[in-house]
């Protein structure tokens, strides 16, 4: 198996990003494509480097972080697009890449096309629950979408979570304000009734609410990319008020900061929950081609765990599975 | 003043409710007028209660707690028909009900009119952030708005969080996915553009996103009641999550678990941050009257807290200052 990795994208790029796939290539047999600029690149990858599992692959130019999708579309040269491109090509099965995100989303979008059948391609992100990782998505590729969308994702999400996380039958859900039948807006009273719809290609629990997701009471929660978006930051702002609360309560109580000292495994626990770099990023589903959208911030962990889930996806024939599911009829009627 | 409380409203009703009253009533000078079925309320009311500050208005019917608003505007006797009743007909200042809240909010909107010049109300509620509590509106009121709702709850928000939360030239947020002009859904795209042309009739600072709300970067955060709703259910959900963690990771380590028992306190203060009986209910903002919407969960705290609140609002003038908010030329332009 090959994979490519865009070694110029994300805020810590391209030491971090090399530095991940030094760490995967200790572990895989799997090869990696580092695509960037050689000049930056050869220096972090001494020969032989990774059993000889590294490659360096040319791509001259580099997206900028901040730059606009539109804009990004006119750099055919950038390591974004090279990248996906060996993965259009047939060079490499799966491309990784934590550099701007909608750069990387136009690129796989034009360069892939979808899966035949589907309308848009969705972003789905492992969150942390009590029962452990679980799937979210849209988690942001589309800030708006019609109901028919939340109806392929559904079938999109299920056959993700067999895939990448081995559950059997998976539980999914629809993001919702109340668990009653007619509550909601319109997008999703319309999509529960899509939802229905599909019978038994999916096993649809019908609507959840906000606090169930992090439960684990489902294991695919399908929402629209900008509700999907306020999810997960929540989540983090959430978490990051508590750690702070915790952390002022103990400045002031001499007591509670023995306790916390003595308590920091798991005040340690609970933050690595909401640690990004845990979980291996998000995969840009529906498009022709395993992408794993990596985190700006992404380290070298991050970057190891985001290649792992693609070998794991391309191992699990995450695409052809998803074509299967798209393929039958009561898809089809949705 | 008076205000007047649905004593029959909430799952706890009557006990909690009436015990709530008493609670509030040794503290405050304000009057309360407990409406429900006298029969059921009488023993619950000594001779005397609250130096003769509690008193019994007669409402022989209740709304359950699972009735549609529709099959409740049919029952004006019931207990929350006619404690708004007493706001519209100028007996109370403020009503409280922690009963079936579609229910409240039908009964008050339509008993009360809307503030002239408003077309739709919003609930706004207290979260709490590291700075401490702050506003989010909608919190459900609305699952579809248009951008136009959102402009006017910005003229709310910001006089609530002055009126209420005592807060000069209180900072107003659009909740969106990103911070840049141009991101999010079309709805938000669109009010951003409203809310700038408000001007200086409130300091609006632009986009915000999930994890802003809750570290406290602005004081007031607007949102349809769709995402306002799922924001207060995620953070529900990432608390208890987190709370959970630990609590497992005690059980694994022993010397977490006395951590955990030093640290009980500084637990417990974060738990206390996203207990809804803290902050004494939301309040349907933009009605012609005050009213506090109670959790249904209410016990007698919350329902103290909750008449606080009212009692707040009053005292803060907080109907005519929006009258007022909504009166200036530039909110009319919106």
């Amino acid at each position: 198996m090959r994979i490519a990795v865009d070694a110029m994208g994300g805020d810590h790029a391209p030491e971090e990003i090399v530095s991940g796939c030094r760490r995967f290539a200790a572990e895989s047999g799997t090869e990696l494509l580092l695509v960037g600029a050689s000049q930056a690149l050869a220096p972090l990858v001494p020969e032989g480097a990774g059993d000889g599992r590294l490659r360096i692959y040319e791509a001259p130019d580099t997206v900028g972080m901040d730059e606009s999708p539109a804009k990004a579309l006119r750099r055919p040269r950038a390591s974004v697009a090279v990248a996906v491109g060996l993965v259009r090509d047939g060079e490499a099965e799966a491309v990784v890449s934590a550099g701007n995100s909608g750069a990387f989303m136009a690129w796989a979008w034009k360069g892939l096309g979808t899966v035949p059948g589907l309308d848009r391609p969705a972003i789905a992100i492992l969150v942390p629950t009590l029962e452990g990782p679980r799937i979210l998505l849209d988690a942001g590729a589309n800030a708006d979408c019609r109901p028919a969308n939340l109806v392929e994702w559904g079938l999109l999400g299920s056959v993700y979570a067999e895939a990448v996380l081995d559950l059997r039958n998976p539980r999914v859900g629809l993001l919702n304000i109340g668990s009653e039948e007619g509550k909601g807006n319109e997008l999703v009273r319309s999509a529960l009734a899509g939802l229905r719809e599909l019978g038994d290609a999916i096993h649809f629990v019908g609507n959840v609410e906000g606090a169930d997701v992090f439960a684990g009471r489902v294991d695919v929660t399908l929402c629209d990319g900008f509700t999907g978006n306020v999810v997960l930051k929540v989540a983090e702002g959430v978490s990051e008020l508590i750690i702070g609360e915790v952390k002022r309560e103990m400045r002031r109580r001499p007591v509670a900061m023995v306790g916390g000292l003595l308590a920091g495994g798991a005040l340690r626990a609970m933050r690595r929950r909401f640690d990004k770099a845990e979980y291996g990023g998000a995969m840009l589903v529906g498009v022709n081609g395993v992408c794993i959208v990596g985190h700006g911030h992404s380290d070298a962990r991050a970057i190891c765990n985001a290649i792992a889930v693609g070998e794991r996806a391309v191992k699990a024939r995450l695409l052809s599975r998803i074509s299967e599911s798209l393929a039958q009829p009561a898809a089809v009627r949705a």
